[in-house]
């Protein structure tokens, strides 16, 4: 009886999940601990109760003993780190410690480690790589497809549970969502979800959105929370619901709000990016878009065409970052050049004209400007930026911008570019 | 005696700093723990032994049985969060409470908060924000220059001594800068310090690497830990010394060996990025460059571009993303890509040695390939990438690369740019 009680005790005093970020990179402050984020933001959605995450280094004496104490006072436990190959690569060996078991060799893991090493490197031999497919003996394996560290789920004692990952972002993410996203649903999951909705707002900064939001912004379900970053405010919408349609239901009515107060800032949801809503636009006009860029060197392309499919839309660009090819590849008159300068109005109309005419679109977009550290002036200072957009009607639409000129040469880069493509898509809207 | 021999004793195990993150946003992974790295690289820097940090939510319950958890294992505390006017910031009190403590207004600091507040928000009479001037009685002060909410440092027992924090990063920094970098050094600092220096490998696997190294990854001071993304690894040599000279000695060996085991593998240390080497190398050597890019649709001459000062050897690009662009912007031969498709060997020389010429240039890059996720083929899967470098001398040298057709569109991109890069950092080596 006293036994029985004692467990049942244990049993309701322990719960909840926690994270355990295991590297000394982390201690030192070489890297920014994004996998806790994205973990934290996982646990959320299956509507677990998370207190608590810690970070601690390779050593294998401090990590058995803190996973030790987590197993008293939880009942799951998330790793992420020391699955790799390297002296330092302790996690297995140190969990499996905690609780005095072994870990053994599993040569068929082995062989598929092997395999993969063999498509991608042949020449490796390294033996400590083997470490890699030691498990104890009652884990079951979560399968690694980007990588060759498995990692394991393991229960080494009653009520409590450990799933281990690797620290590289990319394979613990889809080791998650391929494995341990139903594990973690069908075993610890009370039904309820936690649900979250992203609207994603632009050209509006996160003190008018809060200030213009304040009564909102104190509901407790669902509860909207605003983040800022350099180029967007989004509002996140999140509720605890039993299912996802009715958490849908319960953000309805505050979404349909926020759009009607943000009609022309909200530009899209969730995953959406301006670059892909424009690239779906143009998808649906059936029209075609060309980009001449000066101070952006690229970025703007690189952004439509990091969304697949942009080249049903995107014909090319070209990048006109000295004079010369101003006026060799974009027909910008050199006097022109020499009356305003390479940054001004009519440069940036006559790059736009230009690269719509030679590369044949029904859309263009220039952009000039100073993007620092060197080359402001008292008339022209940094982060002086001309956008000129030209449409089907060749229409000509010319935005200047004057950025904050103590920003730095990336921030005024993606200011620029996201402002090209927010600008266009305000002229596509109307 | 029996006392005095705990106390040695306790003061024996109580070692090393730990920091503390307050807040449920954290754990609902609505925000990336910043303030917990750069603390960590503080405390780095001050060469103090760090092991562990712990993030938890807006609970006062937990807070304090976590505080009192710390100070009995560890002999300073840095918190961050919590320290504002709503009623979940709750920190000072609990920590207060962890030690059977009480916390008391104090005028002056409550003058203060007005004073800082009629300056910025006159319109703000909320009363809780009396609240930021409790304190435990013998706690010092750390004074807040950017928001109202102040710190402290507080010892509520022997050998244990707590800083607390907001948690908006800038106002941590400059109070961490102004008032706790200072106490902290000369009550817990003895006198050394950590010294990294990082050198930066392409080419080449993160296993390749330790495998190479096995030897020199098992040093004691200085170590050498590896740290692996998708285009390169870096090796970090950190070590604890007494000065930044008597550091950079100690490295300086080891430094030399890893670069004549790795010599044309590392690109460059610390800060140095490909681009920015090849773009002071193209200075050094008075040379220019220019770009066709197809799958990378920008984003390599957007990776040349974000260096300051790459304007004085980049002349521009072209980014001909359809065949029509890349016939008429960079003469290729409409029945060279009939025959051998748009993504050949063939095609990628003829864009490499078209834009060399339209653009006037004395070197010349160009990459074709697929990105994914579509247009992949059995003889052209997903991943295939032909890259094109032509020279002053209009040698062409061409590159034929297969990443995995796993990897992502945004991987397969990243990867190409970087080979472009190297690819033409192993031509100027040799």
């Amino acid at each position: 009886m006293k036994t029985n009680l004692k467990h049942l005790f244990n049993k309701e005093i322990k719960e909840g999940v926690e994270i355990l970020s295991i590297g000394t990179e982390l201690l030192l402050g070489n890297i920014v601990n994004t996998n806790a984020r994205w973990i934290a933001e996982q646990l959320s959605i299956l509507g677990l109760n998370h207190f608590r995450q810690t970070t601690i280094g390779d050593n294998a004496e401090r990590l058995s003993q803190l996973v030790k104490e987590i197993s008293m006072r939880s009942n799951l436990l998330i790793t992420t780190g020391g699955l790799g190959p390297t002296p330092d690569d302790l996690t297995t060996e140190s969990i499996a410690k905690a609780f005095n078991q072994k870990i053994y060799a599993r040569e068929s893991i082995w062989e598929e480690i092997k395999m993969k090493l063999s498509q991608k490197k042949p020449y490796i031999t390294n033996l400590s790589l083997k470490k890699q497919c030691f498990f104890p003996k009652d884990a079951q394996i979560i399968n690694n497809p980007k990588g060759t560290a498995p990692g394991m789920i393991w229960k080494p004692k009653e009520n409590f549970t450990i799933l281990t990952f690797p620290g590289v972002p990319d394979e613990m993410k889809v080791m998650w969502e391929e494995t341990a996203y139903n594990f973690i649903k069908s075993n610890f999951s009370d039904g309820s979800i936690f649900f979250s909705n992203t609207l994603k707002l632009t050209g509006i900064g996160e003190a008018t959105v809060s200030e213009t939001i304040k009564d909102l912004l104190e509901l407790k379900n669902p509860t909207i929370a605003p983040y800022a970053s350099l180029e967007e405010v989004k509002l996140r919408i999140t509720t605890k619901a039993k299912s996802v349609s009715e958490a849908k239901l319960l953000i309805k009515p505050i979404k349909k709000e926020l759009k009607e107060t943000f009609s022309k800032n909200i530009f899209g949801e969730d995953n959406e990016s301006l670059q892909s809503i424009l690239v779906k636009e143009l998808i649906k006009r059936n029209e075609s878009i060309v980009f001449a860029e000066s101070c952006t060197g690229g970025l703007l392309s690189s952004y439509i065409t990091s969304v697949s499919g942009s080249s049903k839309v995107f014909k090319g660009g070209v990048i006109a970052y000295s004079n010369e090819l101003k006026h060799s590849l974009l027909d910008v008159p050199i006097n022109l050049i020499n009356s305003f300068g390479a940054v001004s109005e009519e440069v940036a109309e006559s790059m736009s004209i230009g690269v719509k005419n030679k590369l044949k679109s029904d859309w263009a977009i220039s952009v000039s400007g100073i993007a620092g550290p060197d080359g402001g002036s008292d008339s022209k200072p940094i982060g002086l930026v001309y956008i000129a957009i030209t449409g089907p009607n060749n229409k000509i639409i010319k935005i200047k911008k004057q950025y904050n000129p103590l920003r730095n040469r990336n921030e005024i880069q993606r200011l620029s570019v996201n402002d090209c493509l927010n600008s266009l898509r305000l002229i596509l809207l109307s």
